[in-house]
């Protein structure tokens, strides 16, 4: 099979919002007239982002599912997306997998693939997606302002990393937990209709890909701010809550691939920041407040501040 | 130095025409009202489609420029790119060099760097690129009709093909010829003004990234028609007119690489192509017609026509 043939088969389907979808040298996006456009695009490497053993429908969802994620942390409307995939060997078990799970998460969020490009290398896939948010309302990192409430999206933070663990080998869960974890890690399920319903209330948001620590010293920093954060009112699942104190504290301070929302909004704003919560089927948690203050806090159940040194991930300082 | 730190040194520059750049979940886009949004990602791999020892100043030209190459081809007019980059690690030398070309090239055409991933691994380069085109006004692979003229831009089509073959030792030029050849493989200059100024005459484009015949064969089969070229009449260099007729033959129709701009127009329109032309500052050259009968023929000076099996280059296929 060759590369045309492969695009074809597997990733040329109807176009139904694009005005020119896979197989010209550009595609065609209308978007409404007014709007802006986001856009985000992130790579996903084997051995780095995803393991070898990964099942390809889970693969294909995920290397979508991070990049809504960031739709979701703008609290911009999917409108399409482009892929680019370097595959070792046409396999056509792995792409028809790889596939069903892209597209079943896309046609979830009706968010088109409308181009790419495929080559023959180390499997990589590198996605750039496009949304729509009306001029002014984007949900940015800048916004935080001191007195703010801190929230998070999601019950289960840190399952994600202690999958990851297991799969390490650094961890032990039985079956069925580490199921419903690795669950977390490979099928995260982007709160793209949160950051939709948060337009207009939170002052600031992110999405929690490298660690809850890192991302929200991102929009500490941006916004000019500190937070403290209580560690005990961090949502976590009843399979992290019966691990060491110290593996739950790791994972849900900078566990990584999350992709929940962290968001500020002020006091007065709680009974909307629920209400949206609620409208989008997502449970939302208050973790703590913005602080002017420089920096970021956590604390104990004691009041006691939790040694720093939890770091996020990132890919060049990180083994 | 970190993610991070890589991104703000190397890669954040003041926004100009983004709503919002570099730094934040997704990048905002304002496209102008009423325009379409034309949208390509091309992913580069070393040793694929670039040798080790390429100057890092023109892989980041490269890089951008094959993109522009397919706004080009649409007549589209640049906008934005977004970059997601793998890197073995950060090597600041590498670094400058490949964000000085592609800032060059950028720059050049009024396209935003807005947002983009690093990450560690393989080199690998992921552009998407953005631009913009009045509904119904960009050019498509499927509007050439029989009697039309082809057309070819540039004036030394294959000899992106024949440095290529230097480099991989089965052909040899002297320095300087093969500096010339090799600034034609790694330093290709996008047709992007060519492109915008043959809206409205040309009825259909591509830009030549895998070679002629296989290029153009996109054309034919998306327009339902067939062509027949004229071999003598395909632009070539002195350098490659010194090769051995079979040499020069391959690299012209099968050569890849040269991202000059493939596309058809009636022949009432010839004086408007070249006037098109000369405003783009763009050498063009008539080499053949739009056939009825499906099929590619090439002919000789004698009027015979040349074996095919002169297939272009597949990722999947090609060894």
């Amino acid at each position: 099979m060759g590369e045309f043939e492969l695009i074809r088969r597997f990733f040329t389907r109807p176009t139904r919002r694009a005005a020119l979808g896979v197989g010209d040298d550009c595609a065609l996006l209308a978007p409404a007239p007014g709007m802006q456009l986001a856009v985000s695009s992130d790579l996903l490497l084997e051995g780095r982002h995803f393991v070898s053993t990964v099942a390809p429908e889970r693969l294909g969802h995920k290397a979508l599912a991070v990049n809504l994620s960031d739709l979701a942390a703008c609290g911009a409307a999917p409108l399409g997306f482009t892929l680019a995939l370097a595959l070792p060997q046409v396999d056509a078990g792995f792409l028809e997998g790889f596939a069903r799970g892209l597209f079943a998460l896309a046609d979830a969020h009706d968010c088109e693939l409308v181009g790419g490009d495929t080559t023959r290398g180390p499997l990589a896939i590198c996605i750039t997606v496009f949304g729509e948010v009306p001029p002014g309302r984007a949900l940015l990192r800048s916004g935080a302002r001191p007195g703010d409430d801190v929230w998070v999206s999601g019950s289960s933070l840190g399952d994600a990393r202690l999958a990851l663990e297991v799969l390490r080998g650094t961890r032990a869960l039985d079956g069925s937990d580490f199921e419903t974890t690795r669950r977390a890690l490979e099928r995260p399920m982007p709160r793209v209709a949160l950051g939709l319903a948060l337009r207009g209330i939170a002052t600031s948001a992110i999405d929690l890909s490298d660690g809850l620590v890192g991302d929200l010293g991102h929009v500490l920093a941006a916004s000019g701010v500190g937070a403290t954060l209580e560690l005990d009112a961090l949502p976590r699942s009843a399979i992290l809550r019966a691990q060491p104190p110290e593996v739950q504290r790791a994972c849900v301070l900078a566990g990584g691939d999350d992709y929940e929302l962290a968001f500020s909004a002020p006091p007065r704003a709680a009974d909307r920041v629920t209400e949206a919560a609620a409208a989008a089927a997502t449970p939302v948690a208050r973790i703590g407040r913005v602080d002017a203050a420089p920096g970021l806090r956590v604390l104990d159940g004691d009041g006691h501040e939790v040694a720093a040194g939890l770091r996020s991930f990132d890919h060049f300082t990180t083994a």
